[in-house]
């Protein structure tokens, strides 16, 4: 309402998620009013982003070089990938610790309605891959939805030509999860995954 | 992680109020992966919003002229000033679309502990403006916080020597609002500002 501009301010807003009109109204009053230079800094650093970041040659994260550190890096177990579904999820393994292996990023999951097919997440390029005999072991690790699971099935059947390690991370009870409150699906796998200890 | 540029939007996108780390994360995949269009579109207008939105030179909104739409409309009377703390609460009246008069803005309420005294939030200015005459009536609209209601009070008390009508927005149970729901001190003031029947 105070101007055009404001106006348009409000609306590129919105291309942020989960940011509603409501939202977007407060971010712009906050940055015209009290953070200028915080503006200005995000206005350049969202240039740079969308022409310098690209998806890696070699995985399909995103990096600005032509191969990200990574895969890059001589330090990781070229024989373990990790197949997930996006560069968040790599970021979220990573942020674990847990994995030093390389990745591979789908880029999405199945999803046939939705037009989706493996030639869209770049499963053949990902077999192909894994025909090279350096990978031992696919760890396959797209998200536990039903999407997921059929992108995993998916991918474990087209490799089943090839000698190699398949394993999917392993789905049950959260840790710090009370039984009481866990979903009686997740509760189901659990108890049939369960694992042995003596 | 994946870069330098990405990390860089991610600090850069916690300018905007209550985006947390998690959020600015969220929200720079998005752009990098999704909408690298909206992206550029919002870096421009961060800019033009940055470079060209300023106070109105007559009520302290904003404006992208020298004096807002709303100063310079003839159809609003001149007779009625509302005094509110933000431009955000111009547009909170404007959207209840209940008064048609001019607006002053603040940019603030008194708060001397942060060393905000009259002359930061323009209340001498202010006076300045209500001596010539024109307005008949001011309507302090600041907020009905403990700061807010401060600076009711000390503009009220600045006006003292003003042959003006001052009225103060009410207090008292918003709408549909329950009873038993509402604070202690509303209810107090709406039981204590109750209004005649009959």
């Amino acid at each position: 309402m105070f101007s055009q501009r404001f106006e348009e301010l409000v609306q590129a807003l919105r291309v942020l998620p989960s940011v509603g009109p409501k939202s977007a109204q407060r971010m712009a009053l906050h940055l015209v009013m009290k953070n200028r230079e915080g503006a200005v800094f995000l206005a350049q650093a969202l240039n740079e982003a969308a022409s310098y970041i690209h998806a890696c040659q070699v995985c399909n994260s995103l990096t600005e070089h032509d191969i990200c550190e990574i895969c890059a890096s001589h330090e990781r177990d070229e024989q373990v990938l990790c197949v997930v579904e996006s560069p968040a999820d790599v970021m979220a393994i990573e942020h674990s610790g847990s994995f030093k292996g390389k990745y591979h990023v789908l880029g999405g999951h199945l999803s046939p309605l939705d037009g989706i097919g493996p030639d869209e997440i770049g499963i053949p390029a990902l077999v192909e891959r894994l025909s090279q005999n350096i990978i031992q072991e696919v760890i396959i690790a797209t998200n536990a939805t039903v999407e997921g699971q059929a992108t995993a099935h998916y991918l474990l059947e087209s490799c089943k030509h090839l000698s190699l390690r398949m394993t999917r991370i392993a789905q049950g009870v959260p840790q710090g999860g009370e039984l009481e409150y866990v979903d009686s699906h997740t509760l189901s796998q659990a108890v049939h995954n369960r694992m042995q200890l003596k």
